[in-house]
């Protein structure tokens, strides 16, 4: 059996997330019922994550596998003609049998954006997070350095979540403005608990307004105890970067 | 009476465009909601002009008269406050009594995005009108200076429509390419016939595909009928920029 990988981008705007549900409109469901079509039969894709419904992808990663023999190229081209306009595959191509989106991955980059002026333009309401207040990009910098390297972000995991261990390896974390009045948040790690990208950024943003000191963040980071974080921040900032593999 | 002026922005993906309808979702009848709550009772604005259902706007103007002496500050945020978030109000002002966002008017500027890639990013989708195919933007600036000046445009006015006159004064047009793939096409004038803009892409981009040389585009302006012309664009790529007055 071939395996086959996928590189999708979507605006999660209109979509109830990645994962697939069967009453509500889901990037998998789309991604699932077009190669359905194209492969004349039911397929079934694992994503590198899921994102939340709001969340976006500029690089979201999937692999499924097939007895077919339809070229990549014909895919791709296929995909983008029956995928609707808010999902789009990037690239299709074969990979090795041990290929797993989940599991071979080593790297998730995502960035997050936050819009600083009083007046959010209507094209970029949908793409962040509106606080019309300025924040202190450096302390957020500062405060940000606590997260990098191997720690326990209990206190950043959504709860419920029912991962075994709350143990995740940050790699960078980068605030930095970009003009526009959009301060921009980036974070890498091996792996992410579910809404902790955006844990982080509502208790990084406290930093920023000067409601909690950098201290304070650190010893939020110690506790592992989700009830002394910020608020989880609103899903529409959120974008899926990209995946990396060995 | 105090005469008061918006200017507007808005993605008008989700509208049935500018002009109020009883039963469609417009960007006049959104603004003159919002405005009868603040202003406790019913307003009718007036736009510079009309834009067509899925046309955006960096800075569409309307003005409206009131009693109420209500702030302009308070009304920029009471109407950003209830708008929906794909219509922001930039400013809000008093004007003079003479002011009419419509007839006072002396020029409006429209852009135009056209996406040349392979594959159009969902976050462009929205915004842009995909030819994936090489467009000569030299080519298409060649054509573009036979519009300049001022010139009866009824082979670019759409059918039906009841204008007087057909002579409208270009003042300029300039395409140039954005990076990412995306051309964009400016064009400004006094003002413009219903789906001037949209014709006159439509046409301009058989020039830069090369199915039309400049020639032939020069015929077309001058034979005066709207059957030589090409395509209407479609309405996601357009974009009010700004209206300027005396």
């Amino acid at each position: 059996m071939r395996n086959i990988r996928l590189i999708l981008s979507y605006d999660g705007t209109d979509f109830s997330g990645w994962q697939y549900q069967p009453d509500a409109r889901t990037v998998q469901g789309a991604v699932e019922e077009a190669l359905g079509v194209l492969l004349a039969g039911p397929v079934r894709i694992g994503g590198s994550g899921r994102t939340d419904a709001g969340v976006h992808a500029l690089g979201q990663v999937a692999n499924f596998r097939t007895d077919s023999r339809i070229e990549c190229r014909a895919l791709l081209r296929g995909l983008n003609a029956l995928l609707p306009p808010d999902v789009r595959a990037l690239l299709v191509d074969e990979v090795p049998d041990s290929f797993d989106a989940r599991r071979s991955a080593i790297l998730r980059t995502y960035r997050y954006l936050i819009y600083t002026g009083l007046v959010v333009s209507p094209f970029l309401a949908r793409y962040a997070w509106h606080i019309p207040a300025p924040l202190d990009g450096d302390m957020m910098n500062r405060s940000g350095r606590h997260l990098v390297g191997t720690h326990d972000f209990a206190s950043f995991a959504a709860s419920g979540d029912e991962t075994t261990t709350t143990v995740r390896d940050v790699v960078s974390f980068d605030v930095k403005q970009t003009g526009g009045g959009v301060l921009q948040i980036e974070i890498a790690a091996n792996a992410f608990l579910r809404h902790m990208v955006r844990s982080i950024v509502g208790t990084v943003v406290r930093v920023g307004s000067g409601k909690m000191c950098v201290e304070e963040f650190d010893e939020i980071i110690r506790a592992r105890d989700r009830s002394r974080a910020g608020m989880t921040a609103p899903p529409q900032g959120l974008f899926l970067v990209e995946v990396l593999y060995p």
